[in-house]
């Protein structure tokens, strides 16, 4: 493991998903999914969303466009609310989702829709 | 049919994949596919693409993103020349493609930087 | 929008939906969703189902077998209340289930047969 | 095996997808694939195509819009044949398609129309 | 229906899901889905588990890394209960869906890493 | 990047794919996908094919499993050469595809039939 990679990938993901959450998800962590917990923040979040040459901004919106095609409404769900922080506004979010509904398909469009909307009631609730 | 919709969509297919590409679709169309020239034309270019919202640029970068994650290599190149077009740099699409490897999978990452290796050709060729 | 394609679409969505399922679904829209609400409306609803050239009853068999292979458990519930008011007999619904079992893997079949036995039920209850 | 449904379905095979073609398969077949051969026949083609309660004609339907979906082009050309031979016309065909555009995305549609009309090239080039 | 193959496949079927599973689900079985619980017990326990030439325990794990590429939760945790009786450990579990995450993507190995947890505290809790 | 990680991936890998393949995907990178091979390299074969637990001979059976799933052609014949350099037979892949064929469905299994059957001529041919 590189120790920088990982302490950028940490750094980031605490700030798009919250730290509390990142937190936590470290705490819980036993020998069965610790090694995917680091996997996770090295790779994901240090290697690839600490490269230069794309905005976290732009970065969010793509993960909402590639995990509405990849139908994992977990990590749709909390991309969501990371796009959020990451200064992505709701207009912007359905337009993203709307060119899903085109390119993915109606059923993935109307999954998108539904998940966004309880995103942001929980996002509105926690407030 | 939307006259309107269907004229801006041609206007902006015209653009980004280009006049003659879309003009030769419609010349070779026949009795059997040329309602789907028309869908694609009105709702997917017009309805979807003629939105603002998002900037063109943005919305090819999700389109590379997309269409990898759904697999349809004939599409992808197509659009990788359109987001050159829009103002999409070879950085732009290097680093897509690589959040593409992460959220997708290393082969949607390797068959996505093939694909994207002859689009580039294509066009330096092309001139 | 075409106003034309729009209220057919409307027409035979809540013909195959239920007029209460999709007044509920207007009435529940806001700026977020409202245009997905619409694009669904007069692109899936109008522009593909208003077409002559297949029945309702096959239009709803391809999407369940579609939907299975897409994996969208809420859009297929829905689907197959929709396609038992389009004469769809559940003799057929298990012929397509069994035929996605086949195609697309036993894994898809049994969520489908799942979902179906849950659609089922909810009809039943309704009664 | 139960000879029975092998032999059902390799007369269904046949009639579907061309005594010739089938007869190939066998006869190319060597120890890695001749199982495959014998469970695509028996299960595939006997215990699903051979069952009542759907036509032919419908199968062919199904298959079209589910091979779509799964983005099989080899197999989607097969049954583009198939389904021509088992009275699917080329109108019956765009309507699948079409749907396909709309349900599983833009790019999952103009994949299987020019996959249709390759098809109808190679049927009408053998004669 | 070969009653050799089915037999086979039912006593394999109940090994690796629990013969009090597959009772009910027998027992629960209608008109509707009888055929498929059938075919389900034929084909894919008796003509593909039945099958010499790879251990139960290498089948099991060929399972999760599929299931999870195809994103079928019920089916994921109920193989991955299915592993355990077959003789796969967790760690071996952890190895397959970490592969899962590199090959498949993020999404996917994070899901399948959740859904893995609640298995192994069903079995704990069901002791 | 940790170099150790990426010493032990590039041995692997050289070690499965042949260290001449790998050679010349490095020589052949330029800066659009240089970054993409390190990714490959450290995180795919030194981060997951270096870690303990499962044998090489396991993994490479989970990747003809999971990319027949995921529907990648080119990356499954490399992976179909580099199994057999792992010790799999050919009557293991016949195995593991006639899983995939029940699991992911018979389009799936007769696609990775005939990618392995063009995997072996090529590896003899290569001699």
């Amino acid at each position: 493991m590189s120790k920088e990679v990982f302490d950028r990938g940490l750094e980031i993901r605490k700030k798009v998903l919250g730290a509390e959450f990142v937190e936590k998800a470290f705490a819980a962590a036993d020998d069965f999914n610790m090694p995917m917990q680091e996997l996770t923040t090295e790779y994901c979040w240090g290697a690839c969303w600490g490269r230069e040459g794309l905005s976290h901004k732009t970065r969010s919106m793509l993960n909402l466009a590639m995990i509405s095609c990849l139908n994992r409404p977990h990590e749709l769900k909390m991309h969501v609310k990371g796009a959020l922080k990451n200064g992505v506004t709701k207009d912007e979010i359905r337009e993203v989702f709307m060119q899903v509904a085109i390119y993915a398909g109606i059923p993935a469009g109307v999954d998108s829709f539904r998940i966004a909307r309880e995103a942001f009631a929980e996002v509105e609730k926690a407030g």
